[in-house]
């Protein structure tokens, strides 16, 4: 197993890159790439401690955080997101792992990847931590803002089959994300979706749910457009600092409270580290034709090490392929109803 | 000041509405008229403990909790709902209150008091908490699942008349809830939507603000569709019930955690209490020509209180005609500007 790390993307690159590429090297027994300007990635390699089993590709480019993601792929062709999407695409590498510019991992992807025939649009998704210590996979979480009934249709899909090879859950119970659990509320394009879902034979529909009920486990796969999902994990994220900080500024002051807060300390602390993306790595990159998995802008080396372990393991139990022929055999899943392939 | 209340609306009718009711009189100084069936009313002021003072009108139909919001009005004229509203317009109270259907509520309001003129839509808007102590306005939080951008204008003139006047905001910042905080980014409606806020006068437009922003106080008045605007707040609601309820399983069998959350409790309860709906009471039905609020369906009688301080506040400042001439003043409010008035 060969995976292609970008060695020069995301906030704390080189750096973290190496130690989480050194570590998974360790760990998880796999080869690494690590995709960059040779002579700065040499050194960040050198002073990380990596072995001589340490592979370089030489990209002298590199797409800053902030370029446009399509224009920045289409004209930096010696960057490391490029190089490392087209190392997938020649079958030198099993994966590409990025931290940077998710925009241009995504566009890189698609342009190279392609998508896998079926599939409209990709997806990104998310684990979002449940009641009683479980997860539930959010999709599209910022993939594409706005979608179509038949998109959701085909996000169910592919995030069914990512609960079942990723997360190891049986005939994953599937939602789409609504304003009322009522069947017959939504928006219209929840409203169109649903019924697509319902006749969906494969697909384990439960029905509608809440904002709030997806922490409480009621569904295993929570569908949504790309907007309404990263509004879900952006308030998720916003709420526990808010309430963390809050909870800090409270103690501070109160000699009672503040030793309260020392004692459920490290309660308090897996408590964070389960809603902490750092632990689930890096999220896949569903519909394309390749395993490209975009790691968060901030990750530190234990970010990237787990981003690889997500890399190693969609390769491993063959998510793509499965996607693939899951959407071959359901013919229904990418033809338009009539009347309700479009949200006006 | 007379202000009719929904005495038979709310999983806790008619009691807790009575207990709210007889305390809103009490330190208020607001004449409150229950609606409701005759006798049972009578029994439940009398078992209440309600003086000479709270005077009955007679509704001898309930609309349930789950019947279809417009068809229920529309057969039962002699519903709470329908009779409180009916007051509002004759003017015979200054303001309806009900924790009953809110759907019902709604329509009531759109068929009885009809909408202000060059609103569009109504909307229902919701204080969220915000870092450093203070509370941000988001809007709609569900009045209509779907929005166009003209509406989301609408919604923005609304919010902020509701933020300088109910919840003493000079000035008040207003924002897009996006994807990103980019300009530009978003879906289709919020990408055409920023250029409206952008280009009315009297809009004090800050940019778009991502789910985690809100938290942090980055703006005054956040506006949504509301699908996008309840996927907020019901996640906001999720996450914090979560956490609080992992911390105290987590702390369970733990004697050192149990003291800790022992010791820090005052304060937990503290910060529950500002995230708390029975705080704020009830959410002011906007743009109508009448106020009419909407408490939540589990009111107990601290809820209603506050919903009832809602009602006063709203007419004691003159929401309602503050929107109207505000929109009015703003006739670009109400003109779909051509190619953009339509989201496809």
């Amino acid at each position: 197993m060969k995976i292609a790390l970008d060695a020069v993307g995301g906030d704390f690159a080189p750096k973290e890159v190496v130690t989480g590429g050194v570590r998974a090297h360790r760990e998880l027994g796999v080869e690494v790439v690590f995709v960059g300007p040779k002579a700065e990635v040499d050194r960040a390699l050198t002073a990380g401690g990596a072995g001589k089993w340490a592979v370089i590709e030489d990209a002298p480019d590199t797409i800053a955080m902030d370029e446009h993601p399509a224009q920045a792929v289409r004209v930096k062709k010696e960057s490391s997101i490029v190089r490392g999407i087209q190392m997938v695409e020649d079958g030198r590498v099993n994966a590409f792992v990025s931290a940077g510019n998710s925009g241009a991992v995504m566009a890189a992807a698609l342009f190279g990847l392609r998508r896998i025939r079926g599939v409209d649009r990709p997806a990104i998704g998310s684990p979002i931590p449940t009641a009683g210590g479980g997860n539930a996979f959010l999709l599209d979480v910022g993939a594409n803002a706005d979608a179509r009934p038949e998109h959701l249709l085909q996000y169910a899909v592919m995030g069914m089959i990512y609960a079942e090879r990723l997360m190891n859950i049986a005939n994953p119970r599937v939602a789409l994300l609504s304003n009322g659990e009522e069947s017959g509320k939504g928006n219209q394009l929840v409203q169109a979706a649903e019924p697509l879902l319902k006749a969906q034979a494969g697909v384990n529909f439960v029905g509608n749910v809440e904002g709030k009920d997806v922490f409480q486990g009621k569904a295993d796969v929570i569908v949504a457009d790309g907007f309404a999902g990263n509004i879900l994990i952006k308030t998720a994220e916003g709420v526990a600092e808010f309430l963390f900080r809050t909870m800090r500024d409270a103690a501070r002051g109160d000699p009672i409270a503040t030793l309260g807060g020392l004692l459920l300390r490290p309660k308090l602390r897996s408590i964070r580290r389960r809603a902490d993306w750092r632990e689930f790595g890096g999220a896949l990159l569903l519909g394309v034709n390749g395993v490209a998995v975009i790691a968060h802008g901030r990750s530190d080396g234990r970010a990237i090490f787990n981003a690889v372990r997500v890399a190693r393991d969609a390769v491993q139990r063959d998510v793509v392929g499965t996607i693939a022929s899951a959407i071959h055999e359901r013919p229904a899943v990418t033809a338009p109803i009539e009347g309700q392939s479009r949200v006006t």
